[in-house]
């Protein structure tokens, strides 16, 4: 990487890793026998999504209508919007469905009797289930409720399956945990499937989320899969034991603005609008990334211990050993791996490799 | 404003009310005979800076030389780059200098050598202070390390004089405690500044923040002051004491899109992307934002005890009473007030008013 040539936070890819994060994923739902519709709000990038076209993938998933239309005009004809479905917005999902097989995301008879009524093209409605995240989505236990809805759907508007996030696989404290919340998802949903067919319909079941689906080998049962964050990973990952540290695909190139050897500390150029606020716990404590050196390949090792430990709109202030840090001084490059990767790609125009290509996003 | 013309997050700005804030501010400057030098890193707008204009305001300060490159090609001849100074952004510094009077900030021996050796252009430079926050900044006992670097700048560089930011007034618990934080700094500078023009310099001194600006009336003493939040001040403010709610100058709309009874929740289109993972505590947790419906000014008044309790991607949670909650349905349009409206800001390309215009942001 030509580290002379960065002068301010630099968003980095690495595609190589991100390619091999998404060929395990494609290599699993294919031994699974089981459809692979990634989620594309990690990456927003068709670039990126190409990389994913080279491993068979046809079906995406995106969290907006602006996502959907993005990667509808770079050739992507069947999309799930995995977020409530926005009547405010219904005109351009129409024009949407007019091209592409869309999916749409909803919870109650009002919304699917909206779009009934307002869209022109049929879309695939899938019903949001929830299990246990308490975010949005009727809850498993209303099996009752998934057929009275289901049953609302009507030709040429086609009742697709049932969808879940577990976002609560995020609070885990282990791999038993996260495969106990697996099964547990599996089983709820696939009780509902069977509640379906007894009512006569042929419902998919959708699931997605990293921590749980980097760590099972085996996700038949499912229909589809639909992990996203996967493609790059990141510390609230590996701190989760999802990934191992050179899994993770992106990091933020920062320039050392200062270097604070009594108090162990630094300050990069790369703030909350270069990172982003989310943080994960390292130590008792919010970090927003670990570090490490620039090299040509992207970045080296994670300097150990050393962490984001507090971030203002422009800084970062990096807590780091003596040692290592009198190898740094100012003008020096690093490297912080985010805490949320799709939140730090979403603040950036661009991904540059290590080759020195960018590649666009959201354009 | 015309609710339904808007379908997704949308940045909504008070003209008047932003207005009424800088002309509080700019009176309290001109009134103890102090210069008013807003930071513009808050609104990053060339629109909103003529309203500063309008109030007389010639110098400015920004976070970066991205933000003085662009207000630099909108007219602003006067500019401080509040943030460390950039080595690895020379080239781009010394373009701007050539143009415009521009003020760095630098902190050590190298930083003052190195600007000196590379620019063709000469600027202003300001030594950083650090009053406690502990982020920048030479600590605020070493005086003598003060006149040691002022003594390093040679013409036609000019030592421009001494510069803090009393972050640590973000963490207030009373007026008091800010008024003393104020007085504190206020104490320490003047001590540095004497010590200055004992050695034989002519130093200003530079102040800003907005809890301690937006409490304290006379601000003389100083040479100039620098606060940036208090154009559209935020939930952060509103609770540290800072404003009023209708100070509160920006908001975002955000679509219903589902309301949860039961739970005394509802859930908006409007997420992390949208309104910045910063967060303030209310009742003892984090709380990322306060909630009032829209209206032909904007918004109304905060409904009591609605607040975003927790973000996605994309999904805001809004924790609220029954009978407010009886009052919304799925498809409605609340506005949410950010708890920064920095962070907010950086998120949008443009704001729109509740008159339906669109003002650019960073172009």
């Amino acid at each position: 990487m030509d580290i002379n040539a960065i002068q301010k936070p630099t968003l980095i890819i690495r595609p190589e890793v991100a390619k091999a994060n998404i060929s395990v994923m494609a290599r699993k739902a294919q031994k699974s026998g089981v459809v692979f519709r990634p989620h594309f709000k990690t990456h927003q990038s068709n670039q990126v999504g190409e990389w994913f076209r080279s491993e068979g993938v046809s079906c995406i998933t995106v969290s907006s209508v602006e996502m959907a239309a993005y990667f509808s005009a770079h050739g992507w004809s069947d999309i799930l919007i995995a977020f409530t479905a926005n009547r405010r917005e219904w005109t351009t999902i129409n024009q949407l469905a007019a091209k592409s097989r869309l999916g749409l995301l909803v919870e109650d008879l009002e919304s699917i009797r909206f779009f009934q009524q307002h869209l022109e093209h049929p879309v695939d409605i899938w019903l949001e289930a929830d299990n246990g995240l308490g975010r949005t989505g009727i809850p498993v236990g209303e099996v009752e409720n998934f057929i009275k809805l289901a049953k609302e759907v009507h030709s040429p508007f086609v009742f697709k399956g049932l969808l879940t996030h577990a976002g609560n696989a995020y609070h885990i404290e282990s791999d038993t945990e996260a495969k106990q919340i697996y099964q547990d998802t599996l089983e709820n949903m696939t009780r509902i499937k069977e509640a379906l067919v007894s009512a006569g319909f042929n419902p998919s079941i959708s699931y997605g989320d990293t921590p749980t689906l980097s760590r099972v080998e085996d996700v038949s049962g499912w229909d589809e899969i639909r992990p996203g964050n996967f493609v790059f990973f990141d510390c609230t990952q590996y701190q989760l034991g999802s990934c191992r540290q050179e899994d993770i695909a992106v990091g933020v190139a920062c320039p050392v603005m200062a270097v604070y050897p009594q108090r162990r500390q630094l300050v990069l150029y790369g703030g909350g609008v270069h990172l982003s606020k989310d943080y994960f716990i390292s130590n008792g404590r919010p970090c927003y990334g670990f570090v490490c050196k620039p090299d040509e390949q992207g970045w080296g090792a994670l300097i150990q211990g050393a962490e984001v430990s507090a971030l203002w709109q422009e800084h970062a202030m990096v807590d780091m050993n003596a040692a290592d840090l009198q190898t740094i001084k100012t003008g020096d490059l690093l490297v912080v791996l985010p805490s949320h990767s799709c939140m730090t790609v979403d603040l950036y125009d661009e991904y540059l490799t290590p080759g020195g290509e960018k590649l666009p996003i959201r354009s």
